[in-house]
């Protein structure tokens, strides 16, 4: 007979054999579901959005967590704040989902009025017992690295995001993404568990069969490689790439550029990595010919030849470069079902069809993603088969797997479970 | 970690604070629905429909309640039915969705045959020892209250439902609702819990900002309204409301027609509310000018000036007019969908293009569902937000929902949740 | 209350009264369909498919049941193989949904590429440690019987499958289903459970009254009447018929046709039913007026005169006529919806437009199982109601459905329920 009792999350995390992948349960258990929401998007940084979102003063705009609805806003004192989508009188949501332009906050139902820093100014009817300045929004803890939105929804957030502050600032700078422009923005939901999207983005081992876009600027090699798989000429490539990207670094750093890769993953709450890779071909950009698909370049940059800045977290990944950056944020919606919302920046000045080219901007990562969420699926789809038995990673090219599915269950472990 | 054990719903019931609005759970949780659905939608009184649903003889109509599925119809010799929509042999439904027009009963698997009393005469093949008087479709019990039928799924229905018939009987009277015509009839699913479509129902607070139609011939005051909450000229007006509805109420009861409002709300079973009400502007009808929309009155009516005779229950609201009566029955469909079912009812003579206007009748209230059914939804999605927490009901404008709030944690626990 | 604790299957399962229909939670809850899926989809043989599905050397097509994905091909040997369609490495689907032709299995995520066999022939990137023969595709227990492919996913599978073979074998080998060709398939989605379906197709009291296309051919007393129920001339009628069964039975089989009826049901784990039935009116095949709709015999057969073999399982039924057959496999998708395939075959040389005509070949059971589904969904409402009590079976016309429960409850105590 099935077992009449589930085995509890904590037997699952034990099963995990180290260099393999998950146990099914992990990735289509509801409760497990529910654990990693509270875990990994409540009790963690997660990235959430950009001040750019936000532009002017009184802009806002929705970002659905879970059940969690924020409201990012700029202020009448151009100041970012982050406040919960939640009328303190009977719960009605404040705002709706996309993006407005508001005074003040005004709930729906019954005209409770709030400043936008979240302070209640107006509530008829409520007699003299009450006091407003106890019924003010509730805030949510966050901080803009680099122009990009971090929140925590607990009362206790991990402080080691003070080293991705720390270095990523400085590797930013030059890019200004504060004074960037969003220049296109697409939503696609993968049907799959949010840890395979993740671990779709943390290899390369996949591109060359299923991202001829990607390759042209992409460099495969740069995510590991088994150096007996390769033909003696395809080894001698490698070597030759190896050579490169070595000297190439040290060419960037020495100009001021920190280039070199920096990882915080296993062993730490805040989970990140971010390095300097060279783009492939033309060099410039991850655009179908690798040549820059912005004129105008970012921030006060004068160069297209400082490669791909890319920055990993356990919801995000990104690429910066000379002429634009792509940013994408990961928020599950089901065991089975995850939101993949990517963003391209362009300098705030530039211009459709004057500076860039919309299509070319966007085709490289548009059709990548569209690719990847076929391969999440499948996965998801396999995975739930009774017949899976969790698989090896190759310790060559599925190094960042092994490494995320050993800080998955740690911090599972360090919150309990 | 998240508590393993979900707590229990006595626990929910228990951290209900008064003068506020329910714990989250109690609104969305699955345990807290099916608790919902037995206790206030089976073990006590419910409306659902009404005698002039099933006019004639043979006229059978299908009302489903949760899993429950009703006909209710009238019989050859003219009286009211309720019965099981269920097969005795396998389980068949008996009746499709909808009204139909029968003679007998028949089931459409293997044609068990049964009159409209729920008699079994027909059973082939089904041998000597089987006795069909034990499988007759099985009754519901039920009272028609002025027109207005109400059944209880248990065996031990609440008693004090006598309360509302003799109540109702002698308000309802002169409207002769058992001979009304249903004029017309709308569905609409909310995306809430039924408790939130209730509340909604059970305070203007949010007339003035959300309801302009209804506004016309509604007085938001009669719900309450914190004096101080009001400038000079209002609080003036309030008053000399205040004053109006005192006299007109007394001139109404001394003319025979009983008008002063009666509450059975918490401390018993069965919640209702009755009240003659004023209706503002021309004084007549809930229409778009407040002017009757059928020149055919009511039953043996002669005035268009006796307001609106307004009935709450805890499934169900009610205004009965002159010229109309609007009618509605709540049916929880999940824990955040309901069916709000509203009938508009007209003299059984009256003719539409001749004695109303279809649009002028229904337009009204077919705009203030809608208005409701969004803001609904916005208290939903709200409450079902971890940043939720219950909020302060206005004693002046919600001691309603307070009332409604305290009879619902007090009938959860009567029965032993 | 509520039960806090819902019943264990065990209790539902002690509850159900010989004579009469399953208590309703066997038909809805979800815990009930998670242990029917292990017990009778994982740990018994079910009917998935034919020789034929995959008539050439590299011919695959996929077969899902629940979360199970199985891969039926035949291999370069032309030896019949059965896969799960996982792959060893990530997991990830290895085909799609539908038929397909290979000369190797290819995994569309790292290229982990398969022999027909299973066997793992390439897998780059995996280091020196790594064993492929460790990492072949797991093949999935059959048997091919008479050309029909069982399964069992469990390890321990019922040993009674050995009857089936048996007599099976000798009744299908002048059909010669293996070389027989696929003219037609359905699916069809019932919305009830999976035990209803079966139920429904185990008799012929709802005939009469549903089914008038395949009342020309079939013949309903064959599966027992009530001699009371029947007026004088029908009860003639039906003693007329049996006495004909008798003497065409016989003749069969003094031609070396077995045809007398073989029951494996209750007490056993392999439930199947064999018998040679009449067909009625021009007795030669389930078509709209009972003649051959395929010219072309099948296998070797020269006669039309043989009636209709007909096969019951489980998850299962199928009808061997002269010159074509009817085959439906069964597959539970939710405790509520059941899918229902069903596949037409001909002679492999028989020639659409010239042998036969489609709509002939296939109007009758596509007709009935339409008529079919709709009462499946009106039984599965009803048994969801409340008010269903499970009802009397006729022992006359429903004594297979009595069986079927039995050895439901049997084979469910049998795996620890």
């Amino acid at each position: 007979m099935l077992d009449q009792v589930q085995s509890p999350i904590s037997l699952l995390l034990r099963q995990r054999a180290e260099g393999h992948s998950l146990p099914a349960g992990l990735y289509m258990r509801p409760d497990v579901f529910e654990a990693d929401l509270d875990v990994f998007f409540r009790k963690h940084w997660i990235y959430v959005g950009l001040e750019c979102d936000v532009p002017e003063p009184g802009d806002a705009t929705v970002i659905d967590i879970g059940s969690s609805s924020l409201i990012l806003l700029r202020d009448d004192d151009s100041q970012i704040r982050v406040l919960h989508n939640v009328c303190r009188h009977r719960g009605s949501r404040l705002l709706d989902a996309g993006s407005s332009v508001l005074s003040k906050l005004v709930c729906p139902y019954h005209q409770w009025t709030y400043e936008l820093s979240g302070e209640l100014i107006h509530a008829p009817h409520m007699g003299k017992g009450f006091d407003p300045t106890c019924h003010s929004i509730r805030p949510v803890q966050f901080r803009s690295i680099g122009g990009l939105i971090y929140v925590c929804l607990s009362d206790n957030p991990p402080k080691d995001i003070d080293t991705l502050e720390r270095v990523m600032e400085e590797r930013l700078a030059p890019y200004d993404i504060r004074n960037s422009r969003i220049a296109h923005q697409t939503d696609v939901i993968e049907d799959g568990n949010w840890k395979l999207t993740i671990e779709n983005n943390r290899e390369c081992y996949h591109c060359a069969g299923s991202h001829p876009e990607l390759c042209v600027s992409f460099i495969d090699l740069d995510f590991g490689y088994d150096p007996e798989s390769l033909g003696e000429d395809d080894r001698a490539e490698a070597e030759e790439h190896q050579r490169l990207y070595a000297e190439r670094t040290a060419a960037w750093e020495a100009e001021g550029y920190p280039s070199a890769a920096f990882e915080q993953l296993a062993g730490n709450a805040t989970n990140f990595r971010t390095q300097r890779l060279i783009i492939a071909g033309a060099g410039e950009s991850q655009t179908p010919d690798a040549t820059a698909a912005c004129s105008k370049l970012m921030g006060a940059m004068t160069r297209k030849d400082l490669g791909d800045v890319h920055l990993w977290g356990h919801n995000a990944w990104n690429h910066f470069m000379g002429d634009h950056a792509v940013t994408v944020m990961v928020i599950p919606l089901a065991p089975n079902r995850t939101l993949v919302r990517t963003k391209w920046l362009v300098h705030k000045d530039a211009v459709e069809g004057v500076d860039y080219d919309i299509e070319k901007l966007t085709s490289v990562w548009i059709a990548t993603t569209d690719q990847d969420s076929l391969l999440v699926a499948r996965s998801q789809q396999g995975i739930e088969d009774p017949a899976y038995l969790p698989g090896p990673y190759s310790r060559f090219t599925e190094g960042q797997l092994d490494n995320f599915a050993t800080w998955y269950v740690e911090q599972m472990r360090a919150h309990g479970y």
